[in-house]
């Protein structure tokens, strides 16, 4: 689970990992909010209405799901499942409350949260990506700072300067999760 | 700290990665056993008498010190403790009840364990190497399947098929490591 502030670059390092990696599985949220200029539905998000959302939630097809700046979120079930099932790695690219909440189900599951090198490059990044506005920004940066009080609670950390650099970080998050002794005791009993 | 038993092959990975990466310190244990063929004082170990080690010992020159197959073997710490403060890892090739010793007096230690694939290909590669009599082999095969069982007390463990594949799961496991958020709580303060 990859998790971080609105501007921490969530969104490029994971779709450059996809890139370069087969084995995993990117899960794809559903929102109710609407799409940013060049975001396409199926790729970035499902773009729901409140009426699918509270469909799929009744219906037990969220892993997760949660409120956020006036709008909702949600980790489709299914697709996830069905990914672990065929031996994939997955990720899941969501906010903090909601990856508490997977951990508390999964507790195998990882929690990576991502930040920008500095207070200062975040705010840039926000205001440089030009659309929202400052009222939007701040409140952003405000709710960015409460999320990041919660990192502690989180397994790792990737300090996002390079995005070559946090790919490969997740990498060897990835490899080295793998080799971590409780994923390997039925080995060792085995050897 | 790696650690393994006799034909798990530590030290050839021990030796790529140091090829591969030159930001690590690879410390060089003292023991009083002779030199098998081919290895080299200051190389593989430091070979010393057994009055050269008590001396080290009583001039608290080792970070831990062992005995093993009547044998004594130790971790000088001087030049570990230089590297570390320079800002560079440090692996060491160490036994269990050693790497047990240093964790208690490191706990930011990593414990990492290394196993042959198989029983079997341990077994192989011990009786392949064809340095040792039957009853040294099977005495190690015993000692073996004794550590082996302490492995679930590592942090990891590393699978050691091929030379590439273990070099490079020790490499995340060192990344991954720098990324724990236990090693990233100034950070995160200071943001």
């Amino acid at each position: 689970m990859l998790s971080g502030p609105s501007g921490a670059g969530k969104g490029t390092v994971v779709k450059e990992y996809a890139r370069r990696y087969s084995d995993v599985f990117v899960s794809i949220s559903a929102t109710t909010r609407d799409p940013r200029e060049g975001e396409k539905h199926g790729v970035n998000y499902f773009f729901i209405t409140d009426e699918e959302f509270d469909k799929m939630k009744n219906e037990n097809g969220f892993l997760e799901y949660a409120d956020f700046c006036e709008h909702k979120y949600g980790t489709p079930r299914e697709n996830a499942e069905k990914a672990l099932n065929e031996g994939k790695d997955v990720i899941l690219e969501i906010e903090v409350q909601g990856a508490f909440k997977v951990k508390e189900n999964r507790p195998d599951a990882v929690l990576v949260f991502t930040v920008p090198p500095s207070y200062e490059i975040l705010r840039e990044r926000l205001i440089g990506r030009g659309t929202e506005s400052m009222e939007v920004i701040e409140k952003r940066l405000n709710r960015a700072m409460e999320e990041i009080k919660l990192a502690p609670r989180y397994d790792y950390l990737i300090i996002n300067d390079t995005v070559d650099k946090a790919v490969e970080d997740l990498r060897a998050i990835f490899d080295a999760e793998k080799c971590k002794i409780n994923n390997n005791i039925d080995f060792i009993k085995e050897f």
